[in-house]
């Protein structure tokens, strides 16, 4: 509902996969918008949304657009924050970025608030949105890592094709029909729209996601493994990241390897631990066939854990799998919960 | 092409998926077959299938269906092989068995050619073929293991429906039109034929292939981790497992982190090692977006081995993407294999 008293709130990139949430996440959020300012690209301006049941037209974004705004959420690709964040933030709008632009910037917090809320005392201007693997995999250790300690973290992903943006769930749909209609499907965008070679991902498996950097890690596992590091402060976990985009459309799964500082714990413990952990659901009753899946997590806010046992050989190595959505904690979710925790800690003003 | 002076050649299970393929497994061998003995259920008995551009007539399987019989391949799920696969060695076949009942049996060699072809000496009529995923991996990492020693694996599996039969590939196929065209999947057959619940296999990922065990792991995950240290020889190798299935019809990926005795290895010594092993393809190019694809393994009796790279923090660590054919080098051709070097051994005589 709109309030007459509150928050100017913009959205950057607001017609896209993530854009289009955080509009959802917002009208559901007890944060108080007093108005919207959906922003786009040229080729979007004039069009319209609907938000808390009124129509905004949405406008491009330009540096003039910042004047006034409170909160700016942005979510519409590395370049445009790179660009249009600082003149935000010199307006005085608090940013939320959902790019990689700024994550790894030392003035900039990284934060998934409930891991590390309190690091959105040191921002100045510009907050980041943390990765969504590394979100929906740092969410459900940090219980793990506060009453254990951690030491190791060895991820490989199963990322649906929403990473990608709307574009990349498109052509998932299309070249799944062609295949199933034996026809050669068309392939342009996978495994990543800028790099050289496009490969057909339905019905397939690529281990690639963002490009590749010089010591053969993709950009993706790079960011899975520093910006672990960076939300839980803490330099000396040993991280290490494969990712690999699956046909799925929507809810990332993560078959995650931990290690902890205590040998004397039993999966059980760890169970009890995330039963009680904020934001997380436990789903594993392997008797009942209990456990995570993307189709049932998809729409929902929290991160699902399950598949959680010891490993064979090593008394403080264990095994879990844990899905949520990519595009709401993931991203759109997950920036929405900053805006609030921004409100709850009085770093924003109604 | 068939020989007058040959071998008498019986395939159980035929008409399935792994069935089809051991007859084409056969036809493009050196392996001099007489004359082939398709077998099958009494469903199927009467039915014809092709082979060496000659028509041959299913009969059903029966004790007595292997009199005369110099090798028999089965693939008809455990139960018919527990039944009949020691009628068939009682009356002097070799048996073949790509099910899992006898691979953990201290009499059965459990066999991939090229890691441990020496172990058909100690048949007693019956050898067992490994689990596909298991089979992929240790191929690929036994020239390693040989090299440097191995003391730690740890895999999370992208398997292909098609390890669940035919039948799971249709399953997929028209539940991936239902979704597409808006309307609910029926969902009878995945994760688990015979087990209590079923989920959606289209667009979504599950973590559960075969029952789950009283330790919380699935039988397919401790399949692999019994059956590593079986093949390998070696009880103290650390192994662990998460084995997730995803919407694919051929073809395992697998993401594999292993460690080895030695910290003064380079991945590139991993790679050339690979280049040059029997029956693995190396497909390590980052600068060139090359690396293995179920897509692109599909149909191909080799393993191919890629995304070859240390850890970040372990200096004896070492990340990698194993892909290979399911029903190929992980059934129907390491079967077939495991024929041409019975004969080439000299335990089967012409």
């Amino acid at each position: 509902m709109l309030k007459s008293e509150g928050l100017n709130v913009a959205v950057v990139g607001v017609t896209g996969a993530v854009g289009t949430r955080m509009l959802k996440m917002l009208e559901s959020s007890p944060l108080p918008v007093k108005s919207l300012f959906p922003l786009a690209s040229v080729r979007s301006a004039g069009k319209k949304v609907l938000f808390c049941g009124k129509e905004w037209t949405i406008e491009e974004a330009k540096p003039e657009s910042f004047e006034h705004i409170d909160i700016a959420l942005f979510s519409a690709g590395g370049s445009v924050s790179k660009q249009l964040a600082p003149e935000a933030a010199k307006r005085g709008a608090i940013v939320i970025d959902n790019t990689s632009a700024f994550r790894m910037d030392k003035d900039v917090p990284l934060v998934v608030p409930e891991v590390n809320e309190q690091a959105l005392f040191k921002h100045h201007g510009i907050i980041a949105n943390p990765n969504c693997s590394t979100i929906q995999m740092v969410a459900a250790l940090e219980p793990i890592r506060k009453a254990y300690g951690l030491t190791r973290i060895i991820v490989s992903t199963y990322q649906a094709v929403s990473g990608a943006g709307a574009k990349a769930i498109a052509e998932l749909e299309s070249q799944s029909k062609a295949v199933l209609d034996g026809e050669t499907p068309e392939v342009a965008i996978m495994p990543v729209k800028g790099d050289k070679k496009h490969y057909q991902m339905a019905f397939n498996a690529i281990p690639q996601i963002d490009l590749f950097q010089p010591n053969d890690y993709t950009f993706e596992e790079m960011k899975m493994i520093n910006e672990t590091k960076k939300i839980m402060d803490d330099q000396e976990i040993k991280v290490s990241a494969t990712c690999v985009r699956v046909p799925v459309s929507i809810s990332h799964g993560e078959s995650v390897y931990i290690e902890i500082d205590k040998t004397d714990v039993a999966s059980a413990d760890l169970k009890h631990l995330l039963a009680d952990a904020p934001g997380v659901i436990l789903e594993d009753d392997p008797a009942n066939q209990v456990y995570p899946m993307p189709a049932s997590a998809t729409g929902k806010k929290e991160v699902f854990v399950g598949r959680i046992r010891r490993d064979p050989d090593v008394a403080n190595g264990f095994h879990m799998w844990i899905v949520s959505d990519n595009l709401l904690k993931g991203a759109a979710w997950n920036s929405v919960q900053i805006a609030e925790s921004l409100l709850k800690l009085g770093l924003v003003k109604v």
